[in-house]
């Protein structure tokens, strides 16, 4: 099971009732947070979230609504006794953004562990979840995200037994992709059927519209899209700032046939972007506009 | 007529209701801003004072809590059209500081004139007003300040006439403390009353009680002042991380006798400290417990 919640849904700046769009993905104990601007900190609390069991953090990009309140956040964490490392993962350059920042948290009671993105995609297995990072297309370096668990397929004993996998090998195929024994090596596919639908969630904005955006998004349960501009008729505002309308992403939402679409990332400008949701709902119907601690649990299918 | 709204009163931490500590100014519409840790825009926004008026940011010291919104706050400000410089004072190490945050806000719009404190006290006039800074005693280099509208004495005709003074040089005597006319110079004495009261607020955080402080309270209408620790039983963690406790910070008011004090940085751990106001106003009657968007107007008083 997934829980996802979203900390703020504002781009640019934070407004007084909107925080900065900054989300916080729950699996079995580790906590992903994606993005951090300011107030971020004061979000999660709001949201009654504990700080400190705050695992990785991934930076979609270092403009200052997406990083500033990194140095606060991770000062709190420390406060509240973390002693455990943190994994930060962001576009290349982010090491030295983040250090300048840290100017004002140098004593952290952990490690950071800083991860830079170097290639157009990368793949990464975080406690239990698969994270893949993909570049897209903004006016800095920038990426998209998607969590990913997922599942292996139902045990066959039949299968097992047919393909002579001894029983001590059984409960060890379930978390690994092949074991030995005896000096023979056994794979999951010899007591196994095939992988079952897992759970995957993408979280991406600060982009112009982009096909690996949507081919991403294919299979997901969740795509958490930006969705700037809310009228089509700012699409050349979108594309000077290197942001969506609500149109483009409601189109690349149609392409990928995620199950669910939330908007997220509104321009100051709009202080009620739930207005405009029918631009959007006429083109993929299951679109919501997100507001700051929209909650959603996500279970396995079958 | 001065305005002052408390923008924050946490320390240390922002809590999901209560901002870090700062403060606002309003004097002949300039504004001065005291302290911007994170979250300072947002309140600020909440009390509806408009960002982009904010001339001058008087920071108290460099430690997170203090400073981190400084970076969201001049982009917004920055968003906001503004375009006349903006002065900010801090102590000595400000400016590598600010410049070590402001990687991710590196084209603002305007002009920062920083100043950096070197001694123990100093003395600016800006915007109409007498900014004193005093060195307080804090784990680093940390200052409180004073805000005061000085107000000459009322206008004599009589007293003008008696010492000679021409017509033409009586307003110009209003603004300037002399003037000159036919190679002779009349000063303010000669034509006005010994000085009225002004208005005097003085802003102090992040230290232990010292005699300057009540020195530089004397005569204020309003102290805000720290008061991390509501226990009196607190003294030794206040002594530890160089705060105060209630009664150290009523004890400084008493020996003051400002017309009101306001206490404010309180910590986490205190989550609602208007709770333990008696032990301080056992010791001076008029404290009160500040609270975000705390507000005073004050006036001449004659």
């Amino acid at each position: 099971m997934l829980d996802i919640t979203l900390i703020g849904t504002g781009g640019a700046l934070p407004l007084k009732d909107r925080f900065l769009s900054s989300c916080i993905m729950k699996y079995n104990g580790a906590n992903f947070l994606f993005d951090c601007g300011e107030g971020t900190q004061i979000s999660l609390r709001r949201q009654k979230i504990s700080l400190s069991r705050i695992n990785t953090i991934l930076i979609t990009h270092c403009h200052a609504d997406h990083v500033s309140g990194l140095p606060g956040l991770l000062l709190s964490m420390g406060n509240d006794m973390r002693t455990e490392p943190v994994t930060l993962i962001g576009p290349a350059g982010f090491a030295r953004i983040l250090h300048s920042l840290l100017i004002i948290a140098r004593e952290l009671p952990f490690e950071l562990k800083v991860i830079e993105l170097k290639h157009a995609h990368e793949s990464f297995s975080i406690d239990g979840c698969k994270i893949d990072a993909f570049r897209v297309d903004h006016s800095i370096s920038c990426y998209g995200y998607t969590l990913e668990i997922e599942r292996v397929g139902k045990f066959s004993p039949e299968k097992a037994s047919l393909n002579g996998v001894p029983m001590k090998a059984w409960g060890l195929l379930q978390k690994d992709e092949q074991v030995e024994f005896d000096g023979k090596i056994y794979t999951r596919d010899m007591a196994f059927e095939k992988a079952r639908r897992g759970i995957k969630v993408l979280f991406c904005t600060d982009t112009r519209p982009l096909n690996v955006i949507s081919d991403m998004a294919k299979g997901a349960d969740l795509m958490i899209c930006e969705g700037m501009f809310a009228e089509d008729a700012k699409v050349c505002r979108a594309e000077e700032t290197k942001h969506m309308t609500f149109v483009e992403a409601a189109r690349l939402a149609k392409a990928a046939m995620p199950d669910e679409l939330w908007l997220t990332h509104f321009s100051p400008s709009l202080p009620d972007p739930h207005n405009y949701i029918s631009v959007a709902t006429n083109i993929f119907q299951n679109t919501v506009c997100g507001t700051d601690g929209m909650y959603k649990e996500i279970k396995f299918k079958d």
